[in-house]
């Protein structure tokens, strides 16, 4: 069974207290009334593309297969920086060209740019790129600061009713993308990821990815040496520290009913390395 | 009129900073894309069951009659704890068989197992609970540690769209339940509670019931004796505590314009006692 | 193309870690199960009635033609206050006779109760007030304390699956509304405002209208003569504080990619005032 219209998913550093996201679920509905509107999350670290990369890029497993997703994290927004649409199978995607959209851009094109990220060429059929440019798809104000409102919102919800992503604007074939969030291997065999994210509960996720485990892989972070792997939070005691790969499939650091980073004081951004036992 | 599916809702721990409760939603639009999905709230206390329930119980009254319930919050997940699935009247709740849907069970049954909750015998006609075992309405890969997205999620979604509860899985007699949120009389006539919720304006939600109050009740928390008793907010003076029935029934100490939380000390768990005076 | 039921928007300061906006989405769907819902924001400031309607008013020019509006911060509730509905345009807006609506009424009608706000009285053709009374329209059970749930909701449902406004009660003539949102010029030339909302970002919003700047002002708050202004964040340099015309129309106080809240230690109320160079 299909809804009327496609759904929208929003991914934004907008919060929840202002009336960013309200708004932006305001100009979407005044052009696809009925088109359901779903939030990811709004709740990326502000400013912070990576993050919400990260979360765009664990969430595509999960999303419907015809989904258009909103996701802006736009600390650019008024610059130079292009306004995107993207067509990636059934889905289609809306962000600014900053990276926040690099979870949709194969791997191997997203390694060559190198590890601070950087321009990659797109020449796949699978995967469509568009600049938004057409003003007949925007809001009739746009405001220098609020792109996601302005621009993006009208872009998905024209998007979701039927609108071919061609109409947006002429496609491109080249857009900014992050290096993949994956262990980078040294010459000692050492695997150096970060954090990218911390959860609710605390848990520190990496950028490890669960295929880079070795059966004897311990975890490093904020110095200490994480020894115990687990499957489940339950087979671990209370408030000792162990690893595991997360429902995402990167490693995550965690503590049972309690705060890994708090115990273990670390962060986003906070190195860790994996090594052999 | 009624829409195309039934309604869900969802009560989680999930917090809503993360992907995880995006991705519940993105589950349950996979599989019932024209499903209205509703917050109940996500920010229940990390991996605490009884506020969970308690918050669950309070809205059952107000719910759509033919709602779906999502109410994940499963310290336990990925242990053996079952995966239940409810129906009650012409709701259905899915949930981790935890005591988290202890609201759905006749007081009757949850006072037998004990102060602490425990296994309770469901022979009722208007209550039927099912295991969630059948694979084919979970996602193709079910994680150790998100459940909520990879067995109830989809389990919700497909109760919404027209599936029988049966089919989800067999039918179970013994669910774990939670001892009824109320006041326990003492001999000496003292009702014994606890703060069962702070809510966001600092008002602490207790475990008494409007009708176990007297006239003359005396509300203690916190090394405080409260005795003004007032019907609205309105009606006290900034910055003076008080107690009320609040719009679940249940006794709450409250400042007008004000955090009683904040000052009294207070916070979930204390005990609290209600004397005649 | 248009749903099938009007959608509703909620703006309330019940925030999103309680039962209380669920419980307003739940009695909702209850009257209304095909009305998109949709969050402006439940994070206003608890009782900041000036805050609510200030959100409010930002979010007129961007919502639907057709929508419902529930927009309850009423820390009066329970008392003698009146509950009313608003017809403005095809749009209508539900709420306490507090000022909560204020941006609904014209600005000249909003002027003459003075500073303080006031009664002013409404002749408008284009605006139509009715106190909500029929208890026909109202949850069976009314609560002293929660009119968002019992009164505004279903109110809110009702005129989205097509009541007419004036079946839920008499109109009035009279409502309470705040002085407009705007800087006040002083006999020196000087505008005087306030810091009216701060955001996630930290960013100061201001009651100062863009249209009231001119090309040599300069902004003062807390202590601080900010003098540069700036259309984009990405053009001015990270760390500095700058002012600028938010996507709301307001002067707002920012710093690129940093928090101007932290930085300037201010916060909502401030006062703020706008001179010549």
């Amino acid at each position: 069974m299909e809804a009327l219209t496609r759904p929208i998913f929003l991914l934004t550093d907008f919060g929840t207290r202002d009336q960013y996201a309200g708004q932006v679920r305001a100009a979407i509905a005044s052009v696809a009334p009925g088109a359901p509107i779903h939030d990811l999350t709004h709740e990326v670290e502000p400013f912070a593309v990576d993050e919400g990369a990260w979360l765009l890029e664990c969430s595509l497993g999960v999303l419907p297969e015809d989904a258009v997703v909103l996701a802006v994290v736009d600390p650019g927004v008024g610059s130079g920086r292009r306004a995107l649409a993207a067509q990636c199978g059934r889905r289609a995607f809306v962000g600014p060209d900053n990276g926040i959209l690099s979870g949709i851009v194969p791997e191997e094109l997203r390694e060559s740019p190198g590890q601070d990220g950087g321009v990659c060429r797109v020449e796949s059929a699978a995967l469509g790129v568009h600049e938004i440019t057409e003003r007949r798809f925007q809001r009739p104000q746009v405001s220098a600061t609020f792109h996601g409102r302005d621009i993006f919102a009208p872009a998905a919800a024209n998007l979701a009713s039927g609108v071919e992503i061609g109409e947006l604007g002429p496609q491109v074939r080249e857009l900014f993308v992050l290096a993949p969030f994956r262990g980078r291997p040294g010459s000692d065999g050492v695997l150096t990821g970060h954090v990218v994210h911390v959860d609710r509960y605390g848990n520190l996720v990496t950028t490890i990815r669960a295929e880079q485990l070795a059966g004897d892989s311990v975890v490093e972070v904020a110095g200490r040496t994480i020894e115990m792997r687990a499957a489940t939070f339950a087979s671990v005691p209370a408030g000792v520290p162990f690893f595991h790969v997360d429902s995402s499939g990167f490693v995550a650091v965690a503590v049972n009913k309690g705060s890994a980073a708090t115990l273990l004081g670390s962060r986003r951004g906070d190195y860790v390395t994996v090594k052999r036992r």
